[in-house]
């Protein structure tokens, strides 16, 4: 694969906008920024076998990298404008690059992101993106603004993406312990599987193709104090909001929202274990008061994005859980052993 | 080493700006653009072994990951803002990381630029930097622009660091044929070499340690009809301006700079070589109209950088070279075999 048949490749499927001045194509790229907006810059790598299993389809390879970027534009309320894009690749292979464009421009198309400019290189399995997004000045949501007596929401459901993972048998994904999402599920045993082929897909979905809760981060602007999006587990994410709040987070764990294929795939203990400390979700976990439960409830109804309230923040510096009964619960494990934010 | 400690070990170093809201530590940075300036964003990533010798030191390879993206800027004529770093190592090394840290702040803390985010993975070492940087509405400088009669120049020397990889024998660099800077330099034969050890050092830090032209890529803003960073060789870049531009180019081989280590270390065919196809020189090379020469000239006097005059914009498509007594001259290899832009 000549160098400019890739760009070109690129280059012709990128979708545009007004704001861009200059593509993909020269140096660098050149936009304008609107004047009363704060721009918003996010960045994440995901590594073949470490962030995918390595049967990930192109397709869904292409889609994922820029949706866990987009999950973070999400967590801070922005609306996302334009990204870069940095690909390695082993060798050439036209078709596979053809399918990772059509899953990673799906979903950019979807939330009217251009890709501006990036790079490619030879290397092992590695995408990289930049994501930028427009916010209101001062209004991007951040983490540590949780205030005592919030409410702990989040959206969508838990658990799936590392169910998914583990039904796998953790095929293909890298066997480091160390790995960034270590594809071992925080069971000290394997879990009681009750799920047939079906659920397995619906999880696998979840895991390969997941979700940026963008519409529901723009409206969340004026309504949450805080809000971070759950990538490493919720225990584990959930505890950056504490940390960054000076708070301590008191989770209802039977209140965590589960998919139809959790629950019937799993028993109770298992997929609590999943839903509070497996990664990959990408929904929100964001707080707010009390007195915008109807807000939140209204937007629920807007967006079609399911938002459930799961505890509330308290005195304390880290994240606790109770069950049903009111007795203290505790995850097998506080999410993924992992090497980056 | 645990995630916190790294994020932390960054944050604690980033240099500020008045203008950025929210730096390293929530889902994303938030910033502000003036509004009077358009945003120039690029992205380049160094695989190792790839893209730098796998024996470069960590200062070297932290400088090298930002330097060839602020030349990306420098080329556009705009004035470094902030950047993000996404770093894969494949293991825990905390001094690694500060001599890594101390490469890349150090180049930063030169040219202003703040380390705004970014993500670190576990994978084998690649290093990703997005730099954002400023330039005034429409003035950005571009590949496209050259106009016929044009004269064209290039900043500093060339060829130094291909022959720093060839003194080397291309130790420790991957030996794929299609590596995106591919260390053989587009030599039949080995060179004549007649460098001693000072002329290598003196040509591994040319190749280790590229110096940005970001002084003289603002002062060309007004000035240069196009410009280009040379990366993946002159005659390969420059042929990158004569597509954009539809033009041909004709280069007086003789006329090209060379260091004193690379005039005395090679014989003259070699050298020419090496200057006309080595990649990884990070000079920037521009056109700018015959009127300008005074302008130019005083522009080499203020920055200290030499700019050197190699040649013009001619009718054609592609990139000529003549000789001292107007011979045809045509370089072994017209660039290295890259995979990327």
């Amino acid at each position: 694969m000549a160098e400019f048949d890739l760009i070109e490749r690129i280059r012709s499927r990128a979708p545009s906008r007004a704001d861009i001045v200059l593509g993909v194509g020269d140096d660098a790229a050149v936009v304008r920024v609107p004047p009363d907006r704060e721009l918003v810059i996010c960045t994440d790598t995901l590594n073949a076998g470490v962030h995918f299993p390595l049967d990930t389809a192109p397709f869904d390879i292409g889609w994922k990298a820029l949706a866990v970027n987009l999950s973070d534009l999400a967590a801070m309320g922005a609306q996302p404008a334009w990204c870069t894009l940095s690909l390695s690749m082993p060798g050439d292979d036209p078709a596979w690059l053809d399918s990772f464009l059509d899953g990673f421009l799906a979903l950019a198309g979807q939330h009217g992101i251009a890709l501006i400019g990036g790079d490619t290189t030879r290397g092992p399995l590695s995408i990289g993106v930049t994501a930028h997004g427009l916010v209101e000045p001062g209004r991007a949501l951040q983490r540590g603004g949780a205030q005592m007596g919030d409410d702990i929401w989040v959206s969508g459901t838990l658990g799936d993406a590392a169910a998914a993972l583990w039904l796998m048998g953790n095929a293909g994904v890298g066997a480091t312990a160390d790995g960034r999402r270590n594809p071992k599920p925080a069971l000290a045993a394997p879990p009681t599987q009750r799920a047939h082929s079906g659920h397995g897909e619906t999880l696998r979905e979840r895991l390969d193709r997941p979700q940026p809760r963008l519409a529901v981060g723009l409206a969340l602007v004026g309504i949450a104090h805080a809000a971070i999006d759950l990538s490493d587990g919720l225990w584990s994410d959930l505890g950056h909001v504490c940390r960054a709040s000076g708070l301590g987070a008191l989770v209802e764990v039977d209140a965590l929202p589960a998919s139809a294929s959790l629950s019937q795939g799993f028993a109770a203990d298992d997929r609590r274990t999943l839903q509070a400390s497996g990664g990959d979700d990408y929904e929100l976990c964001f707080t707010a008061p009390p007195s915008a439960r109807a807000q939140v409830e209204a937007l629920e109804l807007e967006s079609g994005t399911a938002l459930t309230r799961i505890g509330r923040m308290v005195a304390g510096t880290q994240v606790a859980g109770v069950d049903a009964e009111d007795a203290p619960w505790v995850p097998e494990r506080t999410g993924w052993v992992h090497f980056s934010d």
